[in-house]
């Protein structure tokens, strides 16, 4: 096949599209800015959401579901959220359509506009704060666990599949607690699920850290986020954890009394992570041939090709007999396997499909390796070829995912870390980021002034301050007022 | 724990209500029709979300994801779709809000008015089949077996939770075919699948057919449904399975060239069914102790109640230590097991509690039982009690986890048998459905005037033709014109 993939050397943003879309991952709609997940882009997330679900109920949160809904006046409640949310959002003002007088459709009917608008979530922090008011009096109803898997919608004026939407699916976690040190437990505790999911299912090494005060969770006291590195240099938001502090109790005054028979406000914390995911692992290990799917949350792990031939039926059964054997085995492990028995098209046609797929491996079976008792397979990661035994063929193969796994997470890593550098000049950082990009670790002064200044001056962001990151004095980058140590910066998604 | 609940006999709306809110189902939120669905009740749906998932993805489904917004002119490319539900539903007319002149906080900015309005999907045919259009050319194409979990919003202006709310959460399933036998077919599926669901699953016996032509789904050319009983003898809609025929085809212009180089249009069917379930679930079950949950989608089967002493920790102690080992045990076989270990709690409220909450099997751990190698196991269906010897009591656990399943359906079905009265006068079926409730099963002479004038006069609705239900000649109830065969009237939801 011809994939017409434009090359990430040529046009890293159009080479992204062009797997996104030719990869069958997802489309534009007709509704600006929402996108079709298509199924192959779907069953990627419902692998990447049932994990997250698993670490969740593991970590002992359970999910509930709140509306979609939130009327107008719950965003002014809490001032910072209302400065972060309440501009650009889907409104809702009427209830009703009418045929319209002169027959051409159907018209937004005047008579059934609400009396208060209702904003289609972009978080719901405070739909949720007002119905825990109800829900917590006591010490006893402390800690509130919850998560909520969901769509939210924000208006963005440029979007890009999955990076960058309206609306885009997620899951937001929303906890209370009784006191301030556990509730950053909490946070820190959800952070380290992130990461660990972003690591080991993923395959993508994260930096973890808190943000800088200007790039803090409108209405959280401290945002704890994960980030990763895309092979353009560019960093990308992978999830952010949000310590709340007393914010939204205090908002929709929730206090519960406590064993001193005292009352308190609760502590908050929230945390998402979203369809952006799937963004993040193209960028991070596809490359000019296609998607490159790690194996724990590929929607298709193995892909049997059997070796047919045009009006040969009796071969053909006997090649699509054997692969489907190959099949029960791999999937009696618990191996997603399909199979492709197109006799119409070549196989370099569907080798190309698969590479373009990012299916981890590719078993063909032919008369010449079978009568050797084997089977010619082939890794997407490293493209190299190997045969393997039909003896215990499926725990190979179970082990090579694995192998594939681990190998995806340490090019990432190896790539991450030769892109993590220190600056000390100003002319160096700029130079860095220009040329090398990546992150670049550089000495700030703490203010929000020279945050902007760096971010007008060269698009870099601080992407964190990061967590456990040694104290070393220095002098800031662009200032030169005093530091008491590094933070991470990078051009960024 | 005092209850609270409203016997059935009292006030059966009122019965309902109370299950909901008291056994931390769901609740009413601060916007207009749209509910709360708390963990339990959120737990329950996961688990037949789980199941119907399964049985889509056995049968050769795959999910997607479409976009939440339509835009309001795909609602009027359908003729009978856009009367059925471009009527009462949330339009969203503006994309932005401001800080108010009068710093009373944020205000819609008349400046961000969409050129469009978009509605709130009330379901997803429009925006799908307006997909489909690009995604078939050729009959290579087809089937096109798609399903989608999401959300959807229809206007109602009398909620009541779970049965009809504005917001509620479902699946959709919307595939595409080459041939009318082939979309038929696949409809007729579908309704399997949702019987074998009911029946096997939620323990409610339906009865499948098809629906008049007023009742059809607006749009559909034959909406299949299946239609369960309640226990005061309403009946309720509890799936439907649409066959659309070419009409999303024709209005959104998709179709294939087929293998005799022809251009033709596309069959359609849709099929769904929403969190409606669960109001089903616990109208045909539950008693006025409070909800009963089949064991095949209980969020928790098992609930152990370890008999722990006030002031006595050794005793404590060797009590959970020893219910511990039981729930290992009851975990390993895939039984979901909770454990109360609450001393400031007595038994007598824990035992009410879980009758509450319908947990199945509740299986107490006391000191003279665990010498005699037993413990003692109440079922929440029956009542009973009964005493288990430890040996083995995983799988006796299980055992009686499938006889409460069986069990309950029985008594279902039993119910609903004796709910199915054939009336051949107008006197005896008003009767019927004034002093017996249930189906009543009537001859009528296939018009919709008739239809509305058995509505207007007894409130009964025909559910379904029956499929498979005898060729009988007879008179029309009312007007005493001929008919064909009796259809199943009754009083619903």
């Amino acid at each position: 096949m011809s994939k017409g993939i434009t090359s990430r050397s040529e046009d890293y943003s159009q080479w992204y599209n062009d797997l996104v879309k030719k990869g069958e991952l997802a489309e534009h709609s007709e509704v600006r800015g929402c996108m079709v997940i298509k199924p192959y882009g779907f069953a990627l997330w419902e692998n990447m959401k049932a994990e997250l679900d698993r670490m969740f109920k593991e970590t002992g949160h359970v999910n509930a579901y709140f509306p979609l809904f939130i009327p107008k006046s719950f965003l002014s409640r809490e001032a910072a959220h209302v400065e972060g949310f309440a501009k650009e959002c889907a409104v809702v003002t009427h209830y009703r359509l009418k045929n319209a007088d002169d027959g051409s459709g159907v018209v937004v009917d005047p008579e059934a506009k609400l009396e208060e608008e209702l904003i289609v979530r972009p978080t719901s922090e405070t739909i949720i704060w007002n119905t825990y008011k109800n829900w917590i009096q006591s010490y006893r109803d402390l800690p509130l666990l919850i998560n909520q898997w969901a769509n939210v919608v924000r208006w963005e004026m440029r979007t890009r599949l999955f990076l960058r939407t309206a609306e885009f699916l997620w899951q937001e976690g929303h906890t209370a607690h009784a006191t301030e040190q556990e509730a950053i437990e909490e946070a820190e505790q959800m952070l380290d699920v992130y990461a660990t999911f972003a690591e080991e299912f993923l395959a993508i090494p994260v930096i973890r850290g808190v943000k800088s005060a200007s790039e803090r969770f409108a209405g959280a006291l401290e945002t704890y986020c994960i980030e990763a590195l895309m092979q353009d240099g560019k960093a990308l938001q992978a999830g952010t954890s949000h310590f709340l502090g007393q914010n939204f109790a205090k908002a929709f005054d929730v206090k519960f009394t406590d064993k001193d028979n005292q009352e308190h406000l609760v502590w908050a914390t929230s945390w998402g992570v979203s369809t952006r995911l799937v963004g993040a692992l193209i960028m991070a290990h596809s490359d000019d041939e296609g998607l490159m799917m790690p194996p724990r949350v590929a929607p298709i792990q193995v892909m049997l090709l059997p070796f047919l031939r045009k009006n040969d039926p009796d071969h053909n059964t006997a090649m699509i007999t054997k692969a489907k054997e190959i099949e029960t085995e791999l999937r009696a492990l618990g191996i997603r396997t399909a199979m492709d028995s197109d006799e119409t098209k070549r196989p370099g046609f569907k080798y190309a499909e698969n590479e373009l797929k990012g299916i981890p491996i590719r078993v063909a079976v032919g008369p010449r390796d079978l009568e050797n008792n084997q089977a010619e397979v082939a890794r997407r990661d490293t493209k190299e070829k190997q045969f393997i035994s039909l003896d215990g063929f499926a725990e190979s193969i179970q082990s090579l995912l694995e192998e594939i796994q681990q190998n995806m997470f340490t090019t990432a890593k190896s790539f991450q870390q030769s892109h993590i550098t220190e600056a000390d000049t100003w002319e160096q950082f700029v130079d860095l980021l220009d040329t090398k990009g990546g992150f670049v670790l550089a000495h700030w002064d703490g203010t929000a002034e020279t945050e902007d200044l760096i971010k007008e001056e060269t698009k870099a962001t601080i992407r964190c301050i990061p967590l456990n990151q040694p104290k070393e004095q220095g002098e800031c980058i662009r200032t030169g007022k005093p530091s008491n140590g590094r933070v991470l910066f990078a051009r960024a998604y």
